[in-house]
């Protein structure tokens, strides 16, 4: 064999689903079934890896090469697709495909995909498994969505307080078996009311036969299962947390979360939030068919086609003075679209420190005086130069100063209005993320031209 | 005493920074100097509960308090401070008083805070701490910001592959002492190669006497000291890792990161897009002051002033038309403002991809495609609206058919530049999210203008 085709082979196992040259070298071996290809390649790359080139390719040749995997395998590739592609997957499988798969997925990670599923085939699959796993699992699905009683695993490590560090080291064994992260080993009574936690290292450092109670050193971190999601993340956020014991209403131990999946949630919600404010849905992924996405899009264009009439309709009003006076209509845009640009400033910074927890209750009148502070200034600044600008330019010191009202005035608007208006929503239950926007520029739209034209018409005679 | 008092004191030990009246009550007790209180403040609540409450009262308050805690829980509470507070705050204390605090925290915290600060002061803190910390500190000043390098720490547990279990374990216990977060046992050759890793709890299942060596299931996660923040972050979401070796340019292992320190960063990076989307600069917190703020802000704002006269600019170019035909200038924003909302939006998508890395090379054409598709349904089906609306209302057919056209080719040029501007960014190396948004919506109002009132200007007669 030529050297250089072997050379080409070694390197082309290892994933590259960045380089679309690689994409299509890859598909050429999924159709020629060139299975000995396959397998090394299989072999040679994380389930991250594979997953990522799967999804990158047509859906027959990544079920092709999916079935080529061992169920464990399939197990480790399926949970890093993303849901709604797991969801594509699982409906194009048997249920004797699915069965062996789903009994190597963790609690949560078979909550995730049976929530993602229709209802029957959730049922066929639940009722195809182990009975302990599935009674398990219908009792997570129970739990509200988002929330850490969907998001915890029901294997964990622990043992009793009275029991000796010994004890504890046979009975982490047995779990450590079956479960990939281990890091903590949380000691309950033997009600499994929640005590506290070991370290696992530190358990190194203890005597055999030493209590295992007498190793807690603090209380330990535990969330209710009703917790929602974005509040599990700050508290792992907050106190620097691997892993998290999640407790029922008697505070007993029944799961616990990890911060892999806390990453994922950081990132989706700060992701939602980016979508969010840019009037996009936060559904929208880069594999969102076109035509989810644009009835996403386009009912938020309606709906910003809306409240632009309602904007133009305020211009319509002073038709005669601009007829009148024409260059008002080249000035007005700019009234109007520095509004907008301030707003979005407001918005911003409230809206994200909302979802950080950085504001609350106890700061918002400090940050809503700071806003008020700054489009003061923003508006006197912006203000000047536009007018001077205007009157440099047309020589006209009325509509100077007419300008430079309309400004400030909306300057200061924007920014009052932009931090007033995600704390409002927010009262109201709805994410500040989807709607300050349009309210914001809406209302900054309409004040400016209504400011800016208002005042021209007021003072026409001496334009 | 009388039971009410009592049982107010106990509720009031425990932090409750969301409170704007529990802040009150704690400020007045620090101005009573009641020690009693704060110490038992102080014992009973976590970290980063503490530096949440100092970092909302005022300095000199927050500096009393910092004081009465031993050296130990002020570096607990230091770290958890933002990098600008802990600046202020060491510039606030004696060097006594600092080294002993710099002692107690590990090599990346040290870092941290040492970058943050004038360089005298933290040339005189590193002269006055241990000799070995500090070469090993100003080892890691060396390293590019925002990479690996500065984020490791240099504590890690790590044994030879040629060593028993039981030695491992020994190795491990000497660590596990002084280190807190000790998840994995990386395995090296005797000259510091990395050569795999043992997850603790695979250490309680192994036969004391077996080799490291034969425990290595996989490869271990390495970063190069030199990669950059982001990457690290994407490496960490990807394979679920909880903690990362870091390696020198030999493959010699130098320190490791662990997950609280991503979360942070994937937290930080999302701001930073968010805030920059909006027009914000991603340095702005609640708690930057109003002058700095404004700094920034204005500047956004001034060369947004800078494109609304440009798009202005535009309009006074066709003022006869308008002249003629007033309903024009109520008409033109409409046009402009809905390519905003339309360019807006694909930008989101397209710069929230990138971030994610999602959006690569490899798939990039597809997007392309996908947002040009989109651009042209959306201007269709608004374009239509509009058109239809306009002539219902005012009964001009040629009207309707100039707007619906201005529409329909705003449409498209916003998603089609609102997918390509972002990566023309990132191609030369600028953030596509501080300068997306400005070029879109400045190009989406020209043109916008421009087609409108063009084709208006063209079609005069028949208006």
């Amino acid at each position: 064999m030529d050297e250089k085709i072997v050379a080409k082979e070694i390197w082309s196992i290892k994933a590259n689903p960045s380089s679309s040259e690689w994409l299509e070298f890859f598909s050429e071996k999924v159709e020629a079934q060139d299975s000995k290809f396959l397998r090394s390649f299989l072999d040679n790359n994380h389930p991250a890896d594979i997953a990522e080139v799967l999804e990158k390719i047509s859906t027959d040749s990544a079920i092709y090469v999916f079935k080529l995997c061992d169920s464990e395998m399939q197990s480790a590739v399926l949970v890093e697709f993303d849901e709604e592609y797991q969801a594509e997957l699982i409906s194009r499988l048997r249920l004797d495909e699915i069965s062996p798969i789903v009994e190597k997925l963790e609690t949560d990670e078979v909550t995730n995909l049976i929530s993602e599923i229709s209802k029957e085939k959730a049922e066929e699959i639940l009722n195809s498994i182990d009975k302990e796993d599935s009674s398990q699992i219908r009792k997570q699905l129970n739990f509200r969505e988002y929330t850490a009683g969907r998001l915890m695993t029901t294997d964990f490590a622990s043992a009793y307080e009275t029991d000796t560090v010994r004890k504890a080291i046979i009975k982490l064994r047995r779990v450590a078996k079956e479960t990939e992260d281990i890091y903590l080993l949380y000691v309950t009574d033997e009600q499994n009311h929640l005590k506290g936690y070991v370290k696992l290292k530190d358990l190194f450092l203890a005597p055999l036969n030493s209590k295992i109670g007498r190793l807690v050193k603090e209380e330990a971190f535990h969330i209710h299962y009703d917790t929602d999601q974005e509040e599990v993340a700050k508290t792992f956020r907050k106190y620097d947390l691997v892993s998290c014991a999640v407790v029922d209403d008697l505070d007993r131990i029944i799961g616990r979360i990890t911060v892999d999946d806390i990453l994922d949630i950081v990132q989706e919600e700060a992701s939602e939030d980016i979508l969010r404010l840019g009037g996009v849905s936060e559904e929208e992924r880069l594999n969102t068919s076109i035509w989810d996405s644009l009835r996403r899009r386009l009912t938020w264009l309606v709906i910003n086609l809306g409240t632009g009439v309602l904007a133009a309709s305020v211009v319509s009003y002073f038709e005669s003075t601009i007829q009148s006076f024409v260059l008002l209509a080249t000035l007005m845009p700019i009234v109007a679209g520095m509004g907008g640009n301030a707003g979005t400033q407001s918005i911003t910074v409230v809206v994200r420190n909302i979802a950080t927890g950085d504001l609350s209750a106890a700061n918002w009148g400090s940050a809503f005086r700071k806003e008020g502070i700054i489009g003061l200034i923003n508006g006197l600044s912006i203000g000047a130069i536009t007018g001077i600008t205007v009157f440099l330019y047309t020589g006209k010191l009325v509509l100077a100063i007419v300008i430079f009202l309309a400004m400030l005035s909306n300057l200061i608007m924007a920014a009052v209005v932009g931090a007033f208006i995600p704390l409002v929503l927010r009262a109201f239950g709805i994410d500040p993320a989807i709607a300050s926007s349009i309210f914001v520029t809406t209302f900054t739209d309409i004040f400016g031209f209504f400011c800016f034209l208002g005042l021209a018409t007021l003072f026409l005679g001496y334009l």
